[in-house]
């Protein structure tokens, strides 16, 4: 076998396993989705190449998939909506494609989410223009490339758990995202924690957890 | 002046401002909790000497001293804990400052906290023998320096967020916490998320706000 | 001439030299490969393309190609199968093919290989469901990348030599391996020792050794 | 000899040479010292112990020593201040100390200074409250330690140039200063320059040319 | 949407938003062209792509694009040239795709330039016969890669701000541009300061400011 | 609590708990020492300081004290010698103290171990004299600091398993033992695997475990 | 202009400028040659690219290129070789082409060269076969991608000036080639001195200028 | 025994062994030096503490302390002075402790030494100054800390080999001398070659086989 699917995950954790299709050719995610839809669970799989969902799609006709933040996902069971919502905050353009990832992830498992673009520190008007949206969630996930300074401002103006995610967009002393990834580590704000650059997933399951308690 | 205290911080964010004491001679440190005593507010001095203590209990009879913690404590109004609890988890003794620091924030700040202690994966069945106190809280904190592998297994077994806290404990490929560090921003347990190096504070922060969510 | 063949390697060491294909062209890896099939011994190349293995078709018909593994194999003699075997764990699906290059290389040394799959510590149950086969190998080879975690795991639970490989899987503040190499260097639990990120064939070599003690 | 003093800098550059006092001892910094004063200068040292504060004070009676900037200070000639005016703004209280090397460098080159102290991020309406001295600058040195992110908020809103100053304020994931280098040289607010970490000297000697112009 | 055009910027800090177009698709940055254009402003895209260019051709026929420096520009309002000037100064060949982005940065927003072209130390009289040029700028940029010596240089020769940047040009250890980073925050020559690898329009940016000065 | 003592882990790996002294405090380590005493098993302190041993001396009396290897050894059981023996090789005089730590886990494990001192590669010929002792180990650890070459060296002379321990020794692009962690990673000689940098008990655990198949 | 060629500089430092193709268009490559060309002196150019040699074939016919070494060059004048010679050994088949890079540079400044080929310590024996060719040499250039050791074995048994070159020859661990470029500047062979990764035309370079002292 | 003294290395490699004091205590220096003394050889003792000179004093009354070097020596042959010299440039006055180690070690294997000091990048005339002493000699060492551009400047001017040496001299983003090391490696000027940061013995050495050629 090629891998030994985690179907206790859901009791132990409250969340299937999910997918990470980076590093698997389509035919191991192929397989693997077709033993897990035997469970009849919704499916997410993250990192995905077009070539992996066209091969899911062979399988599993209502499979859907999101280009920009590379999501193959199944829905087989009815998904409630959660009552208090995950704010999810871009500072760039640039950096959607891995707030989509979060989104979408926060979504699946239940959640209300609602997004803020494009509101980084180099105009910070326009972050108070939208500070109630922020302020009224229950989690905020703050998505940032280059310098990552965004995180550090809201964590100083709400007083909600905040879920920092570097992305790797920038250049040179960015070094692929370590440069957002220290700023939110040494953030003088607390109330923030960090996941890995450009982990998006990470930071809507964490979210998730979070919005449920 | 040497500083701007923020006095309007506890109402934006729902705690006061907090001591960095690191880097700040001890006439500053006195100085700064002198201008916040007027407040009546409870105080929080982080990573400060003894002699800093000294200093300030010149002029504040009522101020604590942790030594391992190296905390700063002066309470002035009755802290109220919460019903649900926050478990403080570390791999080994010598992680044992920095979860001390994380809990002392979290009770200042009005939290129950169970402290686990010396579970780390090289005997997982330590681990096993405490997981109901794990599970039921509502945050778990989990501190761990060497490896810092703990975080991943608890991760697998619970479904309530987890703040891992990576300690500047071990030698040579460790290069001071980075070795810790790296596994838990990477950990492919869900649910987690990270703070600093030795960052206990921010940690028992962040759990706070969570478990008063 | 573009190589200096070691041909004397198999009484110091062992085993003949093995061909490191990356970074040559397929023409010297076909030259190199002409050279040593004069002495009639077993050959393999690691990090091989289709491209070389096709090359080195041509002149000698009986080649194998294993297009996860990368590797060339050249069966020229006998292999006799140790008693005792090695045990090669991997993480997660991922790490398949650097685990594969170390068991095809135990095995061309003529060890018993057997393969546990996808057992991370996320769900650390698949772990204890494979642990008696883990336990009654003479030498463990785990295979992990992401944070690296589980040779600590497994490393508090068996009294075997384990030789851990990184692997290159992750992203972000993986750095390439980096973090699950430094997470085995540094772990807590003993009886681990390292080799470099995706070695498979380091990993294999050493065990080989160590089985036939 | 162990230095070969640059008396023509002044000519060419329109300031002495400054001493840097680091890895010199006590007697080669006053050597230098006593050579430079031939030339009846305004003397600067940077990085100066009191030790070798009063190695010089034997053969300068008038030289003044900067506890907290580490400067040793030889006024011979009198030093007219400018019109326009340099803001140093610092994040937080631990900064101090390089912000006042710069202010001491602009000043003792005829730059009239005005210090905004502690506005970090974490609390940015301290930020607002005075905006209007930084505003007025014709050149703003913002110093910062941790995750450094005050020139990128401050870049937003003026339109100075602003040098930006990391300093090693900090712990863990900070690296020594290089987590708010990277910050600075990654902002995505513009007209934003970067000297070495902990460098004030270099920000007030290049906010003194600027200022000048 | 997909962005917070920061249509206030111009107001505050004297110019309108820059599109940074890597990491943006040809049709998002089509969509942030085309509400920019409603303000009549004068439109500067970097790092872009010839595709992104000959989108954003169909909705603005008088869009220029350079192939060296990656630029878009979209001139509506008449640019009025300063008298004093910047000079670009480049140390090799190889560095004037940098330089150029500076360059039209500069002129965009009404500044005069002068290039100067592949003076670098290995042959420090080719500087010396450009001298001139370089001292009567009011700042002065200079652009290296490989060591990045030249800005040291040149720091020791003039009386003018130098706004260094260094590039990713090089191999080996030189890490993408990190060498000439480390040489330039570390000049020993005064009067410098530093941008991000290959961000030719942040000097371009800052170099105006003080120039407008 | 401060500690979990793993009293099971004798059982389950075949030697009882090792105490790591670092970043314990003497009270904590004759706690812990304190409690071990009760199994009557041998005892082994790592990287611990003689104030640590002097406080153990108190409560257990014929506990020794080894300057250069910096253990703490109590003895309550007879040991049994190998027959086979480990070979400890290092490449110079200032390795040796990582060195004895080696032997000195090697020995109270049971296994009979050959020193051999000072025969870097500096001087190949130093090593051809011992090579014969080196030869006939079942196990060979090699301590190398500086640039760490000698295990590839002697990986290229024998057919036994080679732990490598890249120690702190040198200076410079050292870097604290990175140098030559990264060469014994990277060797090009096979049957090397590697421990921490100054891991010298991860090499005499490993090497006993192995010596004892 | 694209560059300002150093037409001072053999007179200077004895050779004419060489062209570093990378990075360099094909069209700026030959117009640089094409200027070069009116000295009628031999040229050079390095990790030039198989197009823009066949652009600068179609202005000067008796171009050469090599393939392995990826060099331009062109003989205008006689190369007389000199008595004594320089040595080139490489430790693998891998590194060939950054050893011909050398070697055709060195013969081109009028060295003869000898080759020694794939004698790294893997396998000792090889290299001890070749010795007197490379003891008789004037000065040696080694070499070595993987751990690079060989640099070290040589230098502790010869008494001629060797420079080393690290190659990017490996992964993992090997970062780029940074694995041997620490270890050769970490030797405890006396004797060698480093070049660039990969730089195979700095050693050329340097060697020539020993090989005529 | 604490050593394998390689007695054999003065007929292999022209020198006999030169003792690296640090981490060696003063009674291991004291014995090597006591065998040594056997062979009546000139002892070189580097990176020695006064305690190790005093230790050593005792068994040899005529070995002499250089404090500025940390050098020990002793005499015991007449050294022969080269007529060719070696030069030892240094680009500012904290580089004195390391250039005089090279200068130390070059004179005592019988070179003749001209120093060159303080002629930083900074303050090109002193360089132009002192060029002609420079230009003379058949070797030249460059000491330089900071970003260690001299090398770069002087090598662009003279056609003799340059041996540069990085200092650890700096602070901030100098990273112990990881700044001028990239720089040196990196030079775009030829005929540069590089030993360890800090390693003033290992270019005397060098320079001194290259001198006698
Ligand atoms: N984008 C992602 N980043 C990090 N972890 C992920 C991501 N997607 C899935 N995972 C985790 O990776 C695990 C699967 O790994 P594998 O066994 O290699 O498929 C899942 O259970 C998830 O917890
Ligand atoms: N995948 C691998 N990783 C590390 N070393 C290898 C690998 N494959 C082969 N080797 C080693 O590389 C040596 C050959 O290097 P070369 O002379 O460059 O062909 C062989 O003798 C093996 O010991
Ligand atoms: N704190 C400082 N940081 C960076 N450079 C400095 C500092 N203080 C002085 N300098 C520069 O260092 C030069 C002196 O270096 P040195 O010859 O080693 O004394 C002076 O001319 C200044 O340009
Ligand atoms: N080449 C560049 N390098 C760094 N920053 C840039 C560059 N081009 C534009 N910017 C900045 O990036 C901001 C836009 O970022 P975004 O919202 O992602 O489009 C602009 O306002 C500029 O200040
Ligand atoms: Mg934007
Ligand atoms: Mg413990
Ligand atoms: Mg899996
Ligand atoms: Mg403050
Ligand atoms: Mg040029
Ligand atoms: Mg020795
Ligand atoms: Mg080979
Ligand atoms: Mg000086």
């Amino acid at each position: 076998g090629i891998a030994t699917i985690d179907n206790h995950r859901e009791i132990r954790v409250g969340y299937p396993e999910v997918i990470y299709c980076e590093g698997k050719t389509k035919e191991q995610i192929s397989k693997i989705v077709s033993v897990m839809l035997k469970k009849n669970n919704n499916i997410l799989g993250t990192r995905a190449s077009r070539e992996a969902y066209e091969e899911v799609k062979k399988i599993c006709n209502h499979v859907e998939y999101n280009e920009l933040a590379k999501t193959i996902v199944i829905r087989n069971k009815e998904i409630k909506k959660s009552e208090s919502y995950i704010a999810v905050v871009t500072a760039g353009t640039s950096d959607l494609s891995v707030a989509e990832e979060a989104a979408i992830t926060a979504e699946l498992f239940g959640n209300r989410v609602e997004r803020v673009v494009d509101v980084g520190v180099a105009g910070i008007h326009r972050l108070f223009g939208k500070l109630d949206i922020i302020k009224n969630a229950k989690v905020i996930i703050v998505v940032a490339g280059m310098e990552g300074a965004l995180p550090s401002v809201i964590g100083g103006l709400v007083d909600k758990p905040i879920i920092a995610v570097p992305t790797s967009v920038g250049y040179g002393a960015n070094f692929g995202g370590l440069a957002p990834l220290l700023t939110m580590l040494n953030s003088c704000a607390s109330g923030i924690t960090v996941v890995n650059i450009d982990n998006g997933f990470g930071a809507g399951y964490s979210a998730s957890i979070i919005n449920k308690l």
